[in-house]
């Protein structure tokens, strides 16, 4: 470690301190009202809504699903989750990078998610900051596009290495892109052993039904 | 702007003040070298190297270039450009998402780069933070790749805006991924009005020549 990132780290701690402090409380306020918090990862453009979308029409009728939206600008994530009938609250960033579990805890005061059983939390797209930034989640969901090559679970350890499971998206595009979904799981593997693979595409539809279910398998019982 | 906004740009301006100053200072030293400095950004995995790698092959031996590659972990960018047999140096900012002007400023002590007619500092892979981080480069240039849709101007408007030359990449996969390059083009302009538009495929030659003959008239005269 270079003496920048050495001063970097000693600079960045009380940031990350108060934060894992606001996400420990957001934890306990989840876990009092038995909703499983997803924090959904990923770098811009990835499918993070996409993903929600279909995740969101899968769980159907059957359980009870809210969503908090981060994004810089805009509200055409929320705009797209409230398209489905379900409810969503959006946090705009301005020129931040990720959530935090500050801006988390004020969404709860106006955003309340007693009454769900999940509550999945769309993160800022970024590949790097958002890991280092816990909510309060109980499970860190990552989803990541086959188009952006086979190496990044390498060159951008943190977030794949921190998520208990992996989406890897688009794989309709494979036969296109040139990209070996051995060669990328073998990656996501070196970093993280113990996540949840599962490739899939949003526009086919295949792998949704097998995520969803491993997820559905981690929402608390009545 | 949130109150939170207002006070994050409050804490974070001494930062990029005092990132501005050692910015311009590594501008005053490209310009007294008479090397033209690209600040090359984009998301993760949308195809930085590969353009590089196109670039330089085009430049072929009419331009001295060499190359500062930017990434949180490994040497992969680095050994791809000598591959080539072009100079390059590699910054490894573990955890940081960006480079910024000490970083560079850094590299320069032990990388010269009087020699050259063009720099290439191709930065971490991130649409938010490399736009806020000035690095003493004359010209700024993204790549953007067409898989990550549409809307993504208007999501993460500050690169775009902030960009001279945007690169529209993986333009052979359009067929594919359902994306309106018409569309995209136009989010494009409404950010930014003034930057020059290349759509180009790394794995096709598309759009190359053009991008390569607009880069190559910006490099200073003898």
């Amino acid at each position: 470690m270079s003496t920048s990132n050495v001063e970097r780290v000693a600079n960045a701690t009380p940031v990350l301190v108060r934060n894992q402090e606001l996400a420990a409380a957001n934890y306990l306020a989840f876990e009092a009202d038995r909703v499983l918090a997803v924090n959904l990862m990923s770098a811009p453009g990835a499918g993070k809504t996409s993903v929600l979308e279909a995740t969101l029409r899968a769980l159907g009728g059957k359980r009870r699903a809210g969503v908090i939206e981060g994004d810089l600008e805009t509200t055409r994530d929320a705009d797209r989750i409230l398209a489905l009938g379900i409810p969503a609250h959006q946090i705009n960033t301005g020129t931040v990078c990720h959530l935090d579990a500050r801006m988390v805890s004020r969404a709860l005061e106006q955003f309340p998610v007693g009454g769900f059983d999940v509550l999945f939390i769309e993160n800022v797209g970024n590949l790097v900051c958002p890991a280092e930034f816990d909510l309060g989640e109980r499970l860190r969901v990552m989803v990541f596009s086959v188009t952006e090559g086979a190496d990044k679970p390498k060159k951008y350890p943190l977030m794949f290495h921190r998520s208990h499971a992996v989406l890897l998206n688009k794989i309709d595009l494979l036969p296109y892109c040139g990209v070996s979904l051995e060669e990328l799981t073998r990656n996501v593997r070196e970093v993280n052993p113990d996540a949840a693979i599962f490739p899939v595409s949003c526009r086919t539809g295949e792998g949704i039904a097998e995520w969803v279910s491993w997820l559905d398998a981690q929402i608390p019982g009545e």
